[in-house]
Parts: structure tokens; sequence; C-alpha cells
């Protein structure tokens, strides 16, 4: 079986433009799946809130380990972990590689900021990244940690969040290029910086493949992103939004009329639910054991003897 | 600190008809906080589905443990935890009760369908019960194991949805009752049988408080199940349902468009999911700390010295 | 049920002195219970090594609640667990404290070491504290975090570990008191230094029961300690580094010999193994489910339904 | 890398005899490796007593793969996991493998008793299995379930455990066998059985490669069960047993003494315990870290930009 990890790359290395999508538990995972998009991203700003958690290095290892092995449970797709600013130190780091690879994890995305990780999607006065040293020295570490070949590295830089500006986030991304990263995101949250990330793909000057999340910018399209120069293309966290939504609109509604009309409150049916939990399978399954459970002809044991004694 | 599992008791006992949400995890706990509710319903049905796994017995005790955990970590609502048919023989259900009980659930469901557990969801022909003298064993080692004595025990009989009739759903749930069982829960999931339940309800027959969870009848309101004579309504998974909704339109839009736009998909803000994870309490607490860190005047550590001796 | 938070505030307060012993599975933990020992303790330096990890902060919050978890599944015993330095900044240690409560601890410690935190037992040059305000604000966010008022913390001093002198020691003993800590542990790992902390408790000028933890002058006997004025005396790993010797044994003599001879390397028994795990009352149990599930009189469920219709 | 069950596998069909060991926690998988042994076997009888759990089915699927997973992460040696019935229908056996199969294990243990297990090391009178045609299905869908082909599954029968006899046992195995089971273990637990397995093995009927379990017959070492044509000798729970023995022992020298002599208690020593969970790699990472983040050279980013835009 070819690992998600080798698939992930060979697909980059075909020059393809890929899609990933953020999930956070096996029902998103399944959709991501279910619609053909590329790979899962494993966010921390949606992971940490299926936990109560804002989005800000609270979240343990331990959690988004177990949620990436939920999610790989459900779904056999290239799974890309947020794993912000790399859980702490360099021990932290590369344990954190290790047992999400150990798990089938295909990648990781680090970020250069400091120390507490505080969500980009948070306005911080001041916010502030690391020297470059220290950041492509965590690059090597990374790449140092991963076991198979086929594992990526995505290299985050917060620059233009942080207001430094283009150069230095272009500075940084050639800089975590040479150390070893796989990909490049360089993060915006603005239309303004966006459009600076956009010009930076189309301009080709970078090594490595381009990421792209566009969270805030969201009328570039898949099409734009692409022709843009992007190779991965995150939505990361907008089926957690609309999920959020919806459930809104459910207490809204039992508040207000007593009752759940599933006209007024679209819901996914029983057996919606079951097909994306894989209920047909699990009874072919049953079906399959019933099957192999029917007694065979008296002699069948004698014979399989005989033949094991002569093999 | 009042215990949940008190609160619950003591508002059942002073004759309220309380609402209880399926929760599947922390935004869905919060909602239903948010939103006034009385109660956490911690479905099988749900908690199986975040894993993609069909309701039929195969989510495990410690998979449920932890969601129980995670939900409440966020929310500080009495937590009913849909145990099945009690995770496997009496030792099992011990442990259930009390690993739920030392995290903080309030109550749990057992039910006396046959090992091993379908969902009532689901349509199985020749569905079987457990003798009655069975369950009333297994609700007697419940109520023995549990250690406080507000934790509840929720008898819930699938008598009907077997297809055994009124009569044996009566018997059963009388016997239940006797047995030890807090709460009464005969369940139906056709239009016919939960109108058998409306009426067993209306009889008043039963000498413990009567749950209903109005899935398939939604037509019945609040109001209507509470003049009905039951005491807890359970709204199972309506917000898991339109979650998976709402994350399939995202899904289709962004398969036919290449963008997903916020005013044809319906998204939480990233400011409405940072409310619902408790971002402001988050900052609260880090401005509490800043202000204790000021440095105190240089005497301060003698003088709570000299304060601690003479103490 | 008197929660085990209750039990150990009002031994402490009855003056007691308490013996607290490092567990880190149900084994160890069932071993101190059943030798009749007051606490387990729920070291970072074993629970890390169980999970083959450094005592560096590299264990995370979740393995650390889930292994108290599983000892208090095991041990109706008052649970401190050792919290480092807090596990981040004071959103994690919130987070901490709330989780361990929640599932029944009774104290924790926190230590006034810097981040990243690294063990008392290596020599670390250079060893750095915060500052005392910074760690009194902590203790005051903790005492504000926890929900029971009998849930205590501890607050250790590492200031003679950091060779800052025993008049530092005491200031920020002193401190940590003031800001509201209910125990006060100030470590050590010389001689040396602990003979200044046998003084210290002689003197009888903190304001706070005093901790003790000897696991380098083990020649000081329980009685020594209980003397010198200690309230809780520690054996924090004792218990896992005769585990260990114990296991290396094994494999040296399966190696020499090719055999594991229960004469030459002492084994316990399976009975007694079993007998630690409670098989005999797993035996009563289902003993007690046979007879409950004996038939009952054919008239026994009418005359329940009635008298349930009566009630 | 080369997978861990492609080294089991390769070692198996050179015709090796291999050592397993049980483990249960990092400790006792990092003292295998460290004495050379070939393989971690994960015994559902230790890892359930870490629990306090008696072996008899009460332990759940999920903390059997968190304690794989721990065991994963400290060792790298071919993990074989006990299942023992197969932790309940055909979708949980299935859910087993591929979750197992995922974290990195390289073979499972399934055994022919009927659901509830219990361990072989109980006296059960009555002690039943299920008909042959039931195990070997399960087995088809075993062998069905797992993705990668090196992954092994161990068929393992109780009949002699059961007091069935030499010749239903022998019967068993071939059909096991025969339905693709990788190895085969015919249990045994009293001196006569053991000797029948030992005959079993010289007479070289069976196709596939036979485990032995030599816990109650010790007296046989490596050397004669090699001799006698095992392939894989699993020495199954004598480290928990001298860990537990070991830990009574300092219960019992605290307890009449009031201290814990190291020299009447062996106990590891700090650094000993240091050197098993890799301290000294963690403090080259850590000087490694420092190396890479020393200064570069002012011109070393520009230079890299430009050698990026070049590439």
């Amino acid at each position: 079986m070819l690992s998600t990890a080798k698939v992930f790359r060979e697909r980059l290395a075909a020059d393809a433009c890929l899609i990933g999508v953020g999930a956070y538990d096996a029902l998103s995972a399944r959709l991501v799946q279910a619609h053909g998009f590329d790979a899962l991203w494993i966010s921390s700003f949606c992971v940490s809130a299926t936990r109560g958690l804002p989005d800000a290095g609270i979240l343990t290892l331990t959690e988004l380990l177990h949620t990436t092995e939920q999610l790989l449970e459900a779904a056999e797709l290239p799974a890309i972990v947020d794993c912000d600013n790399g859980y702490g130190e360099v021990a932290q780091l590369r344990r954190a590689i290790r047992s999400l690879e150990r798990v089938g994890a295909a990648a990781i995305s680090i970020e250069d900021s400091a120390f507490p990780k505080r969500s980009s999607l948070y306005s911080i006065p001041g916010r502030r990244l690391i020297p470059t040293e220290q950041f492509t020295a965590k690059i090597r570490i990374a790449k140092e940690a991963q076991r198979s070949t086929d594992f990526a590295i995505i290299a985050r830089t917060e620059a233009l969040v942080a207001g430094l500006g283009v150069a230095e986030a272009l500075e940084r991304a050639a800089r975590y290029a040479d150390a070893g990263a796989d990909l490049i995101l360089i993060h915006s949250v603005t239309r303004d910086t966006f459009s600076d990330v956009v010009s930076i793909a189309g301009s080709g000057s970078l090594s490595k493949p381009l990421v792209i999340v566009p969270t805030t910018s969201w009328q570039f399209s898949v099409d734009d992103l692409r022709e843009a120069g992007f190779k991965l293309i995150i939505y990361a966290n907008q089926q957690l939004r609309a999920a959020a939504k919806a459930m809104e609109a459910v207490m809204i509604a039992l508040t207000a009329s007593g009752r759940i009309d599933p006209v007024a409150c679209p819901l996914a049916s029983v057996d919606e639910i079951n097909q994306l939990v894989g209920y047909s399978e699990f009874q072919r399954l049953e079906e399959r054991h019933r099957l192999l459970c029917a007694p065979v002809p008296s002699n069948g044991g004698k014979k399989s003897l005989k033949r094991a004694a002569n093999g």
C-alpha cells in the first residue's frame, strides 16, 4: 500500500495544484474525501475549538495526535498537521514529528512565530517572530527527525502577519527553503498582504512549492490561485465555521419554536450520516462473516491437516 | 460547588421538565449551554459518527469517556451519557459508571437490547431484547456501582422498537423502576409507537420520571411533551446532523465554484468561534496575570516573612 | 462519599505527618494503598520515564491527566500531582488544575524553575528560577482556578537546587505561603542542603505545612522527618527504580541462562498480581450478577406494575 | 526505513528462532531492546494489570492501542499485540487490526476462546471455545483487514487449556493455518500439556511457524525450545511480575524501617533511569540545536535568496 506521504509527494512533484481542506473529526474528514479533495488539513484553530480552547498553544500534542489518528481512521488521504510553532523546544518538535509520522500523517506545518503561539487570526499588537537562524535550525532538526524520506515539512512565515513587509517575508522564505523545508507558506490575513503573496507566487523566485490559505480573501478562486503558481491551497476552517453556524441555527429554532423542524433547519438524515460513517460497509463485513462461518464439509479439517503435513 | 448530578436531581425533584441536547464536541456543548438548555446528552450515535463508526457497539468506553471529559471541560451542565447496553458484562458496566462518575457525568442511560448493540435508528429484523430479569439485574448492579447518591441511571427499554407492544414495554418499564432506575425511557422510532409513549406518560402509571427522545416525531413541541407529562426531553442528534449538512454544502460550493462564498455558505465568523471557545476569558486571565506580576515594594518579601514568622 | 481532597486537608489540619509514595501505574498505586500509606505522588520524572521521556517538560498535560485517571481508578487515595512549572503559561496552568481536579486529584505541586523545566535530578549549570513576583502570581492564579476549597496547592522552590542559598529559599517560601500556597516544599538534592531544609522545618518559621522529598538523603527516617516538623514526606520514585532494577535482572538472567528461574529472579506469582488487580472482587461481582439474574416468580412483574401504579 | 513488520517476517522466513518479551511501558520495552531480544509482546494480562483490571476482556481497544503507541515510541522492535478473542465481533476485530497496524504494530495474536474472554491463567470450570468454523472465519476476516502484506496474524488455540486434548488442538491448529494464520500458538498452562506442545513442534506436522509461551514451564530453556522446533518464544509477563515483587519489597521496607535503604532494596539509580529514557540523546539534540542556531554570516540570507532565484 502506497503511503499517503508518498502520494502527496508524487503529486506535488508532478506539479499538480492540490487542495487541502480543514477537518477536525471523522465526519468532516469523510466529507473532504467524498468530495474528492486531495488532503486533510488538521488545523490547530479547529482542533482547539472542538476542545473549547482558544488557538493559543493550549491544545496538547497528545490531543492533536489523537485527533489525527481519528481522522486517519476515517479517511485515506494525506494529512497535513498544523503544529503551530512546534509544541515547544526541539525535543518536543522531534517528538511531534515522530509521533505524527508514526500514525500516518503525510506532512506538518511549523511557523516562525515566537512562543507562546497566538493564532494568526488574533490581532496581537507587537506580534513577534523568532530570529531567522533559530527557525532554520528548527527546520533542520525537523528534517533530521523524520523517518521516511516522503514526509514533508511546510515552513510557514508569519512575517506579513507581523507587519515586517514583503522583503523580510521573502528573505525568510528563501532561507527556510534552503534549510530544507519542502513547501513554503507565506501567511497573510489582510487583502493587501494576500495580494503580495500572490505576486510572490507569480515571480517564481522561490525554489520550493508555495502554499496559500485564502481564509479572508475568499474571492480568489482555486483557478486564480493555481494560475498564480500555488501548489497547495488550504481551506483551513470553513467546515468548522459552517457547522457552528448551522448548530446555532438549530439551538435558536428550538428556543423559538420548541421544536426542530427539519425543513427550517436543514439536517442530514440519519441515513446520510450512516453513509458517511460507512454503515453499508459494516453490513457487508457482517454478511461476509456469516458466509465464512457456514459449516464446511466434515472432512475439511482432516484434509487440511494432511495437506499441512505434506507441505 | 454543587455537583451537576445534584443540580440535575434537584431540578427533577422540583418537577421541572428538563431539556437535554446532544453534544459531541466543545462547540456543540457550548451552544447547548449558551442557549440555556438544561443538560448535555452524549449520544453513542453522535460520538460514534465523529469517529467514523456505525452506532453498533464499536466505539470504546475509553473514547466515550474522553469525549465526556472534553464536553465537561467546555460546559458546566449535567451530562447524561448514553451507554448503550452497558459496554459488555457487569464488570464493564461498573467500570463505565465509575469512570464516567469520576469525571463528572451526572447520569447514564442503559438499554435492554441484546449484545451486540445496534442503533435504534437501524432497521434490524428480529431485533432482540435481553430477558427482563437480566436487565433488572444490570440496573441493580449499576445502582450499587455508583459512588454518589446523586448520580442517576436512566433505564431505556427498546420493547416498542423491537415490536413487542405496549404491554411488554409497560411491564418492563415498571420492573426497571422497581429495580432502582431513576428515570425511564420507553424508546420509540415510529409515529404510532411515539403516540403510545405519549399515552403512557399521560396515564401516570409509572413511579419514575419519564424521558422522551422526539427524533422522528419532531412535530411534538416541548410544550406538548411537557404537558404530556415527560420530565426530560432529549434532542439527541440534531446538532450533529445540522453540522453535517452545512459542511456538505461547503464542500459542494467549493467544488462548484472554486471558492467558499460566506454569503452562499453561512459561516460563523472567526470572532464568533472565539466567543464560543472563551477567547475573551482567556484574555482576561492573561491581563489578570500581568497585574499580579507587577513588582511589589521592595520590602514586601521581608514583611511577609515576618508575618509568616509571627503567624 | 468524602472527596480525597477533603480527606487530605482534614488529616493535614489534624497535624498528622502524612506519607506519599510515587506511583505511576495501577500496580504501584495499589501497593501504596495496600501498605497503608496516605497519598499517591504522581511524579513527572516517573510518568515521563514510563513514556520513555526525559523529565524535561516533554510529557504532555494530557498524558499526565490520563495517568492520574488510571491511578485514581485503581486506588482511593489522595493524589498529589507533580505539575512541574505549570505546563506553560497561566492558561495552561488553569487548565491543568481544572482538569486534574475534575478527575479527582487532591493536590498539585508547582515549582519556581524557569521554563523549560529540567528535573531537579539533572545537574544543570546556571539553573534559573523565575522572579518571586512571577511565581506568586502563578500561585494566586492557581488558587483562583480551583473549584473546590479542599483542593491544595503545593508551592515548591528550587532555590537550594539552584544554589541561591537558605535566605533566598526562606524568603521565597514565605512569599509563596503568603500568596496562598497550602503547603511548601523547599527542594534539595544534596546532603548539605537537605540538612538546611531540616533546620528550616525545625525553626517553625513558616506558616504553612512543609513537605520533604528524601530521595538522596534516604538515611533520614520517617520518624526523623516527622520529628523535624515535616507534615508530608514524599518517596517520589523508589517504586519505579526498584521495578527497573528487577526487570533488568530478569533480562540479564534470560540472556545468561536462557530461562527465567523464579527463584533466582523473584517474581510475583500470577495469583499475587490477580490479588493486586482485584480479581476476587471481580468474581464476587459476577456471582452477585448471577444471583440477581435468577428468575423471579412469574407474577413478579405484574405485582411491581401494580405497586408502581399505586405509588 | 524498513517496517518492523517486514523485519519480523524476514527473520521468521530465515528460519530464525525469535524471542519476544512482554513489555507494558517504555521502561520495560527499552529493557527488551537494550538486552537484544527480538520483539515486544504486548500482553493483555500485563496491560490490564497496569490499569488495575483483571484479564477478562475489560481493557478497551483504545487502552491497548495507546499502550502500543507508548511502547513503539520507546523501542524500535516488532510489536506483537495480544488481542484476546478479537475485541468483539468482526467489525471490532477489523478496527483493532487496522488501528494497531496504523501505529506500527508488526503482528497480533487472536485466540479461539468464547466471548467474554477469560485469562488462560484463570482456572475456569467449563472453559469454552468457539466452533472451529467461527474462528477460521475470524482469521480470514483478519487477513482481509490488514493493509500491509507484512503484518502477521498469530492464531492461538486454547484447546489444551480447555481440556479438549491433543487431537482437537492439532485439528484446530491445522485449520487455522489453512485459513491463513501466519503463526500458530497452541497454548498450554500445565506441565503435561506443555510437553504435548513440545511433541507437536517436534513432529513438524504444521505448515506454519509455531509459537510457545513458557510461563509455567520455565525449566525449558531457549535452547530446548529452539531445538524442539519453535520459531517464536514469548516471555509474556515476567518483567511485570518482577517489578511488582520489587515494588512490594520497597513498600515492606519502608513500613518496617521508615526508610528505603538502596542496599537492602536494589534500586536503579537516577542515572540508570536517565540512560533508559534516552537523556543523553536528548542532550545531544539540544547541543545540535545550539550549534544550528549560531548566527550565520550576514550575507548568508541574500546568497541563499539568489541561489533560490536561480534554482
